[in-house]
């Protein structure tokens, strides 16, 4: 089963709206098993929206569009699809009601413009709207399926998960049953790990293993295609073995799940408690771990010391020290590290410090050198990172690099 | 003159990857004057990208195609265009030498696939790729010009800056000089600010007003068309007045300028110093302010005192008052930011304590109640908010509300 996604509005085709309900789109629609031929997205206007359905009918079995079913007058997806399925519109007497009676709901009577998003084409099958006025519909042109949607993504992604996706099940086309599982990655380079299970992903293996990298984190992603769901898992569990076994303690989770959310499951597991020292970082660690519910029971507190005095009024760290190597040095992260952990009565406390850019760099301490520390019972280990990128990309590498290092100390059991 | 946006990619057509890009070269575009009919995104197979390129090449002047030139047997562009144009491909030695050097650079011996990236269709343009490897390349088909570029990001917005811009530019085919202007608000509501400004924002204005939110921030954007760079800019220079006559003290900076930015400047203005105590916000404050090169000169420390203890003992917060009214609380919020300014000696303190959820909240005290305080020489100032979201969202909030009353503080001259 093959399918075009289309995306209608000025707004998406002049780049001030990114376009995401056609990869929120193609994302449900390729695990349901049907094979996204390519998108387009086209402006507010009658006939371009019905020579997009024309010239993509003859190509796929349904064409799955999105926006433009507004009241206003820039709204004509109503209008285009109609002239291309060759019907007019009709009002939809179910659709007025409901739009009558939400207006009511929300002590207001519908503005009479209103009124034109309750016609669909004639002979269509309607989709009720839960979340909002416009209702959508599904035709056909030339043996192609056209479902119109709102372009509003939580009225149409609810449309979709009630209405459009029970009907793509039922349709009488050929379809797979598709399983995705994904395993996340931290601290291993993309090209290792590439390189690594690149017996794994032959572009005809089922399930097929890809690659993504997302924000310095990689996501291997397995992809089973089969005629039942079982055997779709039963494809996967072998390869995803074979992968968890090679890439070993890199893989900090799966399915989903973020770097610092398997830090606060390592904390909930071990009840041990945090201490942070931040220099270059900002805060950052603090702002990811901080994410998590509950963390208040793991981070007793983080203290974002950018000055010299507050690395020694708070942390202890010797002045002699930071006059003697620097605030960025290996001495100075131990320091901090055994100096928040100390001053918190932490099991553990963690550091950076180092050079976010862009100035502040010497050909000794260049931007992007980073130390890393880590204070714990067995004694306090520094990491020395020289990354690479603008003052964002430094804090941001810096601030998961620590996470990744307290992820593999607490991993220990 | 016309455009089309043409992406290759399996992950962009499968969902994988939000096509970010096309957003983005749709709005440079938009900005050269150039009118967007269509985006298209399409699979990495040679004869779906040459389909494409021929369907769309009849109907403008250029086709600007980004992704698909990796050194992978996946990566068919340059092959899809060169049939689309009925060329060969050719090798150019100047992006094989540049290709080698990089890879010397970087200590490494170019692998004998990368090769096939130095290939472009006989007797095109080549665009040098200044951030990575691959080239990029202008040709034609039917006689719209076909401008390819690789799809990171980072590779692509280089090269249209440093290429295609500027070959488009010289193109002889008439374009109007559009010229964009935005200011940001922060702190009332998108329904004032519709309001506010609504006779300024008919759909024929020249400028166009319109107005964009994202992450809290309002943005004003104001487009004017006109002949020349001069008139353009004489077209928006009273709407924008009367823009910021209207809006005030809510309008934070102008043109891409960020809220935690407007702040820093100020700090720069004033030559005062701040320490920062979060507690709900966890470090976000912090990260946000440390996005701005320099600001180690105004921020002393950001302490996040996630536990009670914590608030005692690092900012002096008597445990009865805790005891007694609780942590989240307007007297907890006034000693926090009196406390972190007394201890790092700042001329401000500012602080945030508040249920960020999704557990935690009680009739009295429900999720998303933030209390904000400032300290300052003339007093101590402490505010209530009521935020509506996920634990993300309302850490969010509370974090660029409390930045909004340190701007509006140090905006009193």
């Amino acid at each position: 089963m093959k399918a075009v996604i289309l995306s209608v509005g000025d707004e998406v085709v002049a780049g001030q709206i990114v376009d995401s309900n056609a990869a929120w789109l193609a994302e449900q629609l390729s695990e349901l098993g049907v094979e996204i031929l390519r998108h387009e997205a086209v402006r507010d206007v009658g006939d371009e929206i019905e020579a997009a359905i024309r010239r993509n009918a003859p190509d796929c079995d349904i064409i799955v569009v999105s926006g433009g079913l507004g009241p206003t007058e820039d709204d004509l997806t109503r209008h285009g699809v109609a002239k291309a399925a060759g019907v007019g519109l009709i009002l939809d007497d179910a659709s007025l009601e409901h739009m009558e009676q939400r207006f009511y709901r929300y002590g207001r009577t519908m503005p009479p413009r209103n009124r034109i998003q309750a016609m669909v084409p004639e002979g269509c099958t309607v989709m009720p709207n839960s979340h909002g006025t416009a209702p959508g519909f599904i035709t056909s042109c030339n043996n192609a399926c056209v479902a119109a949607m709102p372009g509003v993504p939580r009225e149409m992604k609810a449309m979709f998960a009630d209405h459009l996706r029970p009907f793509i099940e039922a349709m009488p086309v050929a379809r797979q049953t598709v399983r995705v599982e994904r395993l996340h990655l931290y601290g291993m380079p993309e090209s290792s790990v590439n390189q690594t299970i690149l017996h794994l992903m032959q572009r005809d293996a089922n399930p097929l293993v890809g690659l993504l990298v997302s924000e310095g984190v990689i996501t291997v992603k397995l992809t089973a295609t089969a005629r039942s769901a079982d055997e779709a898992a039963a494809l996967i569990a072998p390869v995803r073995e074979e992968c968890e076994r090679l890439l070993g303690e890199a893989i900090f989770g799966a399915d989903g799940q973020s770097l610092h959310g398997a830090v606060a499951d390592l904390f909930e597991r071990h009840g041990k408690t945090l201490a942070v020292a931040e220099s270059c970082t900002g805060g950052l660690i603090g702002h990811y771990l901080t994410e998590v519910p509950g963390i208040s029971r793991f981070l007793l507190e983080d203290l974002v010391t950018y000055s010299n005095q507050a690395k020694t009024e708070l942390l202890g760290v010797p002045a002699e020290t930071i006059a003697a190597v620097g605030a960025v040095s290996e001495e100075v992260a131990a320091a901090m590290a055994e100096g928040v952990r100390r001053r918190a009565k932490a099991d553990i406390g963690l550091s950076t410090t180092g050079i976010a850019g862009p100035t502040g760099g010497s050909p000794e301490k260049p931007v992007g050198l980073v130390y890393c520390g880590l204070a714990a019972e067995g004694g306090t280990h520094v990491e020395r990172l020289t990354l690479v990128g603008d003052r964002s990309v430094v804090k941001e590498r810096a601030a998961k690099y620590a996470l990744n290092i307290l992820r593999l100390h607490l991993r220990i059991p």
